[in-house]
């Protein structure tokens, strides 16, 4: 099985690791504009070898692991250039707009739109991980639009890969995953500036912080890179969980100003059973 | 050594488990208001009797870690029942109040205001672990207040149980968490209600978090009679933050709905570098 990985960062990298675990016979070659990224995952021995677009046509799988801006122009290329029997599919974490830009392409079939719900807030090769995708959701989009052979192609990657599948419209998608992901990470991003910005005040402030604000905090470690598209491309449902979240706290500063402990109270306990839906993620 | 302590849940369980260990002669006594939790604490061997008030004259140390609205009022109680050779230390997330409200009492000298940051989401003595505060901050508020003898008999304590100590001027010591700590808690909060609030259309949401937003939402699994009280006490420095919060999450969603994505990259670059910071914190 010859596999091309566009993209060796975190997702490209993990994907080659445990594809070339699962299928001792695959050929990795991997593929990406940043050549220090792809001379480290040689070196690592994620990818065996490195190539061009031009070698698609011989690939049975493309795997596009890039930024969701790169991804939706490189697909239409990568779709002209891969073989009639070669199997496409992506990772990018919004399904809406690479979907709709490919709608109706005569090679529409070659294109299996997929959202792996796996990741680390770390970035490039040497974040990539074996068994990164074990026990965890993969998203699969419009999944009657991709060639049946090819179906079967990337489910049996999948499954071997020990992920869970998902199918949704890719419009729903985009609504959800705002909600559960795009939204977390501007929370997280903009707690650590206000805490930042309150730094340069007071030093020694990161000295006394626990546990709890390293993790409500550790998704603004992310790369702007990678989620600068993201938002752009989800514009409108991450405006509308943005508007609900400021709603909520601002809510919640009123009700504190007013002194209503009880209300302050109420507003914790309501969302206390969280604990239970929390218990089933890892 | 006669360590009563009040308060039998995580953080009153876990120093019991600590001390236990660190300090094998020591009989430990448990109070606690809630009898259900006395029995539990007593059944899974955490502490070795129970107690009353009415005997604190004869304990070496008493441990104050209940809410810190319950604190404040019992431990000027405390103070007039224990011995003239009692250590008193309390735990709370708050310390300015409790500092103001014992400030020229008498009994001044048997007190030591401390707040470990450590903890969990969870809590009751179920929740008690080996080895909690090892590695952690304590921060030690007016110890020059404390009487030396018992000073030090604290500080062996804290030592033996591995923790790093801070000294800090109470309204600083509440106006740095209220950033470190209460913030996240809030920021937690509502982002869980936000999304439990959009699950009640959109069902299967939370089907497809995954370990980010878990991270960003685990401290809304805390429990709401502990932090309405903790709110209540550092309302001002709490609404600050709050405030500073929502101004910037303002501030990026404008960035966004207008389309500057330069805006939105630079927002999430100049908070990137928390990653230095955030590596030292377990």
């Amino acid at each position: 099985m010859k596999v091309h990985i566009i993209g060796t960062g975190l997702i490209g990298g993990s994907f080659a690791l445990d594809i070339k675990e699962q299928f001792p016979e695959a050929e990795i070659t991997g593929i990406d504009a940043n050549e220090s990224h792809l001379e480290e995952a040689l070196e690592k021995g994620i990818i065996d070898a490195t190539g061009t677009l031009e070698e698609l046509s011989l690939a049975d799988v493309v795997i596009l692991a890039v930024p969701v801006d790169v991804s939706r122009n490189l697909l239409l290329k990568v779709m002209e250039m891969a073989g009639e029997d070669t199997l496409i599919f992506d990772a990018g974490s919004t399904k809406n707009g690479i979907c709709t830009a490919v709608a109706g392409h005569p090679n529409r079939r070659k294109y299996l739109a997929a959202h792996p719900i796996a990741g680390t807030e770390y970035s490039g090769p040497g974040a990539a991980i074996k068994g990164l995708f074990r026990g965890k959701t993969n998203i699969i989009c419009e999944v009657e639009k991709t060639a049946f052979k090819l179906q079967e192609r990337a489910l049996e990657i999948f499954q071997k890969l020990g992920m869970r599948i998902r199918y949704m419209d890719p419009a729903a998608h985009d609504k959800h995953i705002a909600y559960v992901s795009h939204l977390s990470h501007i929370s997280s991003f903009m707690l650590g500036k206000t805490v930042l910005e309150k730094e340069k005040n007071e030093k020694d402030i990161f000295d006394l912080a626990g546990s709890g604000f390293a993790s409500t905090v550790r998704l603004a470690k992310s790369s702007p890179a990678m989620w600068t598209p993201i938002f752009a491309q989800n514009k409108e449902n991450v405006l509308e969980t943005l508007d609900e979240y400021i709603k909520n706290l601002s809510n919640f500063r009123d009700l504190l100003k007013e002194e209503d402990y009880d209300g302050v109270f109420l507003e914790m306990e309501k969302t206390n059973h969280i604990k239970t839906i929390l218990n089933g993620i890892n």
